[in-house]
């Protein structure tokens, strides 16, 4: 993919935001009193237990939430905007002849797939998408479902890229990578735009969900109200430099939160060593994250001018954010849509963080719920061990304190 | 309750609905493309095996789909409306003091006690509520979360009833009961009214969402656009009623709908045979719905002019019907709130009737979803089977074909 020069910045994203909204849903920016509730509440000792937190006084932020929920965007996740962006971009610098002749080629299993599918769909250019033979049905249905041309693959990073080149060599086809392009982060930064417009506006009509409201009124001060911080997950980076390159040199800080597992959290690794780390291989449950950062996200999320911090949580910090968000917010997300949410709850690093930053005036901070495509497979198999034990109830195995039954006659 | 005489009426509603706004959330209106198209496709003849309909032609309706989505209505649930209205009545009959001298009571383990629990503590009043001991911790929390006095009774109607006139007797309280009251079926009412006036915005701005619309440019016909008819879950009736008193002598035809799981479809049964059904005895998955009719529901919904038919649907049915809201529409919805869905879906009588009614032209059906009030353990334990399967697999113990490993060892 050539590219025409577009300069990483915030004119760039509105210009790419003017370009993308026809084609993209504005999704809402939700509020939840008790979220918020959770998030100013001091953890317990007991729950910093086993943490490298333990017997420390826990952090008392003051902190109200806004979530981007792009669980509800087109094909169920945010990477339609870079798709979109990217796509346009292309068909701007080589006509839309030359680019439904040749068509656009990705190697994807998952949610970046569907997204440039339909890109190309919608103006009737071909779309290759390389996936391994191994992915699950559901997505490759999914895939095949938006008109795409599969080709699939070994599940190595060298075999897939194989098939890569020999679609480009069959076809001309142009490489629209998943994250690491400009057209990609800057797609994915079109994001900022909305949610700081959405908070503001939602600020001005019922300017007492702001946590800095109370405080506003006693001191009668007034102006303008807004996120003071905004948390995106990081997986390849994208929707992460995206967003830093939008509020960059704004009163909106951005921070970057990762899964730790099997150490997914590359980008934090890296930013403290100074070296980029391009390799990761990790089984987190975010599995949306768990790709390296690539060279351009790179540069952007390594430059503390753009990302103030990064933070890392936990499998079972991310399956009780989830837990929270289905049962309390009613929506259905993936689990990479909360390692922001994870953060803000049980990383006592990043709430002590806030704590002195804020003060007694808290931070609004704004989160991504960057997509919704689960499964209520996965979802089974996530929270099985409490639906097993439902089971084994009913039939009789264990009692209500959960203690085997037969124990007695097998022991 | 006794009660100011409020008329069973569309300007009733209109009423409610001007006292009780400042209480609730205008909950959105959403429209899903894969839902349409799924309602808008026959059935497989595979899928109507083992169904009253196997061997039938499948209907082929035409159908878009609007989702009044109260599952993110206060407490989760549309119920606030009603106990909004009903309380504010109160209020309105006896003064305010008297009120909060008295307090107000009912019986419910659901989202009833909870809606009155939070209607009384905005307005600070006692609120006792009524739960039979055995209640999930979950949901004695949750009530008490509200700030409601809590009281325990054993597990029938007799001994709640008991417990409720002691309260009555000792504080004076006012029973706000869950359905069976003009006041609270005017208060459910008032969600047709705002999916009426959304639904026509929505068309105004996106006239191509309205299946009418492809036929309507070609006839060049213009004019106003909306509902042709409304499909209300039918528990104890006050949501149905509700809506079926709103929309009484308009164009959009109103129906109900319940799971046919061990008698569930009382309503539908009691129309049938002309005598309401008074008690019911179901486990169905949609546990919001297990309730019988009450006398002021029961007329309304066995008048022909106020709800055109009831329908019923399996429970296989509605996790199904579950599992696409889920996963396609990202709603986190509790089983009672698809159970309009289900019927749209996979009821081959009210496919026919669209069919035979609608035509080419088609219907705009609106739906409700009701509330979100499950748990992730809820979900788990209803689609368990598949999860078992997978965490079998990955111990070994069957193969990814399903079958037992073990089988020849133990054979």
């Amino acid at each position: 993919m050539s590219s025409i020069d577009l300069p990483l910045t915030r004119d760039s994203i509105v210009a790419a935001h003017a370009l993308i909204k026809p084609h993209i849903h504005s999704t809402p920016v939700l509020t939840n009193t008790t979220l918020n509730n959770l998030a100013s509440t001091p953890q317990s000792s007991e729950a910093l237990k086993e943490t490298s937190w333990e017997g420390q006084e826990p952090a008392r932020p003051k902190i109200t939430l806004f979530f981007k929920a792009e669980n509800f965007q087109k094909i169920g996740a945010f990477k339609v905007r870079g798709a979109f962006h990217a796509v346009l971009r292309l068909v701007e610098e080589r006509g839309i002849d030359h680019v439904r002749r040749q068509g656009v080629v990705t190697h994807s299993s998952g949610n970046h797939a569907q997204a440039l599918a339909l890109a190309a769909r919608t103006f009737s250019i071909p779309a290759h998408i390389v996936m391994p033979s191994i992915s699950t049905p559901s997505k490759i249905e999914g895939t095949r479902a938006q008109g795409a041309i599969l080709h699939f693959s070994g599940s190595t990073a060298t075999e897939r890229e194989a098939v890569v080149a020999d679609v480009i060599k069959d076809t001309g086809a142009t490489l629209i990578p998943p994250y690491d392009h400009p057209h990609i982060m800057l797609g994915q930064g079109t994001m900022g735009k909305e949610i700081d417009e959405e908070v503001a506006a939602l600020l001005q009509d019922r300017p007492e969900l702001s946590i800095h409201h109370a405080m506003a009124a006693q001191e009668s001060e007034k102006g303008s109200d807004g996120l003071d911080a905004l948390i995106a997950p990081c997986g390849g980076g994208g929707m992460l430099s995206g967003n830093a390159i939008y509020f960059h040199n704004t009163a909106t800080r951005v921070f970057g939160a990762e899964p730790s597992f099997e150490g997914a959290d590359d980008a934090r690794r890296g930013v403290a060593a100074g070296e980029r780390i391009t390799s990761v291989k990790t089984l987190t449950i975010a599995d949306g994250l768990r790709t390296p950062l690539g060279l351009h996200t790179w540069k952007i999320i390594t430059d503390k001018d753009y990302v103030a911090g990064l933070y890392a949580v936990t499998e079972q910090n991310i399956k009780d954010a989830l837990q929270l968000v289905l049962e309390r917010m009613k929506c259905f997300v993936e689990p990479s849509a909360v390692v922001g949410l994870a953060t803000v709850l049980y990383n006592e690093d990043f709430r002590k963080m806030v704590e002195k930053e804020a003060g007694e005036e808290g931070w609004n901070i704004g989160l991504v719920f960057s997509g919704g495509n689960t499964t209520v497979e996965a979802i089974v198999k996530m929270f099985g061990n409490v639906g097993k034990k439902e089971a084994e109830r009913e039939q009789g195995v264990v009692g209500a304190d959960g203690k085997k039954l037969a124990e007695n006659v097998a022991g």
